[in-house]
């Protein structure tokens, strides 16, 4: 499938995975990659070592790398040794971008600014980024509110009339060809997948995890805060993160501070995120679990979607069939 | 364009639209069934009389009506009143069908059935809806928490497993012929708009909420209790209505019972209310507000939706030039 995302980054398939924090190490960004899409390294909080060793594990692959960019301003050093390992992109997500934007694009990589409202997208656009993903709330991990099938036409909309050289990708929501060609149809260059993918044999996520995802429809997600009090983390208040319900949600979703304050429970959230136990911690994955119900290799996964969007493409035009 | 559903409606657009309380009245539907859509009468909270003046705005159009189902059961002779119209469907949103499935099948109208989860979507199939709704979290008024693009096509997965003859329509966030084209990739037989057709000629929406929605970006909405609050309804929990965020969000939206205490504050709302005012009351339009920026006949709305649809769906077999 070409679209403008796979000539100009020499893609195969219109396809991103999502720079999962923690899930999406170099075994799963290679794997992406050597299936002709394009594969991001889960930066994440700017663990440097981490990162180091997920570009090691991803060898000779073409792989990118996402920062979360509110946390990056505390760690700016991680970004140069990053940029030094000349990255097929640099993804910034959560955070404006325009801090690092120069930096990056001195470095000759290509910056993706995943955002979450049209005035995020505008402000990407504004310093420069090369590609704006446009994240819906149904996306897993931390996002907004907005949907993604009015976020993706909105911002294409407005990019067409003030930065028509900007791609554009559609995040949130989409596992499968019928989420690909929809994203096509909405506007978008081609897709940035997470969840689909966190679900793959190379995601560093647990068969427990896994395996909850794969039972659960849904309908069974919250977008909340309970992960992040848990850990500590102090998240700009916009941004939640959608997770599996489960017992830590049901209880404290409506009180994370009483979490923040409340250290045997954080500690077993700690101990079963150790464990890798969706009763215990949170699994971090959207409402795209009920479109999710096994966990092939990425491989496997990225020739399915492609396969089923070229079918849906070429079958839409028998919707027109009154026309002829 | 052909769809199961234009089939079996007899329609020559798979375009349904919203069945909004009080600003879909019978000029709406009737336009929109003239223009080879269905149209629905937004029957609501359950006003015999407001609903009869519709149907007699309708003329000799094929209408539907829709109704709030919770409140409905408050009131169950209206239903009657209804169906001895022979309305060309019979909407059902917010609450379980159940209670009134077997009179609606019994008059031979066809049972739609709107619903915000997987879970609802069972329920409404097990008890014969013919249609199911899938709606979003984007849409305008009341709704729920699930994305439009991941809810569509876990429905379909489950109808197509299990009730495989009943149909599909996706809601919430639909505005243009690329939310057309990217539903019935996600597996719509075709699509139920309200916020596109609440900003036509016909829609009974004053002209200052309607320029409200038109100068709002997509970003510009909030779910929100404080129009009921204002109101003193008592939706069930789960439901809140996507609005235009004003002065009333920003006071309230926190402090819902508050509102509900407050006379002068609600009184304040309903006279805003009355008179059209987006400042004073609740306009209830969806994300889809970025996307709209004219207030025209709906039958214009229509044509150019589909029109755009089919040049869309045609372009998508572009994508699989790779595959010659």
């Amino acid at each position: 499938m070409k679209t403008r995302l796979t000539e100009a980054f020499g893609l195969t398939h219109p396809i991103v995975s999502a720079p999962m924090a923690m899930a999406a190490g170099g075994r799963l960004a290679a794997a992406v990659s050597h299936a002709g899409g394009l594969g991001l390294i889960g930066g994440g909080y700017g663990d440097a070592d981490w990162i180091e060793g997920a570009f090691a594990e991803a060898g000779n692959a073409a792989v990118g790398c996402g920062f979360i960019t509110w946390k990056l301003a505390d760690n700016p050093a991680v970004l140069d040794r990053v940029l030094a390992r000349d990255p097929a992109a640099l993804c910034l997500s959560f955070g404006d971008p325009a801090p690092f934007a120069r930096r990056i694009a001195e470095a000759g990589v290509p910056l993706m600014a995943q955002v979450q409202t049209l005035r995020d997208a505008q402000r990407a656009a504004e310093v420069g980024a090369r590609v704006i993903v446009a994240q819906g709330s149904e996306a897993g991990g931390h996002g907004e509110r907005r949907g993604t099938i009015t976020l993706v036409p909105e911002v294409a909309d407005w990019l067409a009339a003030h930065s028509p050289d900007t791609l554009l990708l559609a995040a949130g929501g989409i596992a499968d060809g019928r989420g690909l060609a929809a994203a096509l149809m909405l506007g978008a260059d081609g897709v940035l997948i997470g969840s689909r993918l966190w679900a793959s044999r190379e995601a560093a996520v647990s068969e427990a995890m896994t395996g909850a995802a794969i039972a659960a429809t849904g309908d069974a997600t919250i977008r909340s805060t309970v992960m992040d009090a848990a850990r500590g983390l102090r998240w700009p208040a916009r941004y939640t993160a959608r997770v599996l319900r489960n017992k830590v949600t049901d209880r404290w979703h409506d009180d994370p501070e009483g979490l923040r304050a409340d250290p045997e429970a954080r500690a077993d959230w700690a101990a079963g995120w150790q464990a890798g136990d969706p009763e215990r911690a949170s699994t971090f994955v959207g409402e795209a679990a009920g479109l999710i119900h096994d966990r092939p290799p990425a491989a496997g996964i990225i020739s399915r979607i492609t396969a089923e969007a070229e079918i849906l493409l070429k079958r839409g035009n028998s919707y027109n069939q009154s026309l002829s």
